[in-house]
């Protein structure tokens, strides 16, 4: 999976771009960060990149993780945010109801009852 | 929806076992933070509490968005999290599949194919 990189220094904007075209292809991206100011930023970035995918029908959730990660040689906690798309939420209760099949209501024609001709 | 104001001097244990017990009450939570040591904070409660919930059957997941908020008459930008439980994710492949019924499986006794019986 792609792991997009932020740093204290990175701008949410510019990573929320990068990160929306990685969900738009692939339906999940992840994003990694060290300390907390690295963290800042890639949370901004998410709340960012929601609004550039939300017009693509995707609600863009985040995973929070620890990951140890080697940088120089030395061992670093880092977070891992796990962004995935899910399609539009849906209430409870329409959940998991098949679709009504209306097919044939706008290919037969419309038949009004008949009714006898009043004479005036 | 309950509110958890965390600082960047809050414990993420602590807030995580707040934020575990309200998710698996009501199904959500806000967790509200100021700053970067406060976001911080923030995510590590979130990514600790998915593993209080894990053993409920909750995937707990965060939606991070900004908030104008007012702290002593400032307004300042808060980042919240809303932190929903959702049920253990299903691959893509069986959703929407409904589960097959296989009732009768076993009460039925199992019939073996007779065979005639053999002459030695």
């Amino acid at each position: 999976m792609e792991v997009l990189k932020v740093s204290a220094s990175s701008t949410p904007k510019k990573v929320a771009g990068a990160l929306a075209a990685v969900v738009r292809g692939a339906g999940q991206a992840e994003v990694q960060a060290v300390g907390a100011g690295a963290v800042n930023q890639a949370v901004k970035a998410i709340a960012i990149a929601r609004g550039f995918v939300a017009p693509n029908g995707i609600d863009l959730i985040a995973i929070p993780a620890f990951a140890e990660i080697d940088i120089d040689g030395e061992e670093r906690t880092a977070i891992r945010f796990l962004c995935q798309g899910r399609s539009a939420p849906v209430p409870a209760d329409l959940d998991q109801k098949p679709e009504p099949k209306i097919e044939a209501r706008f290919h037969e024609p419309l038949k009004l009852p008949t009714r006898p001709e009043r004479a005036e």
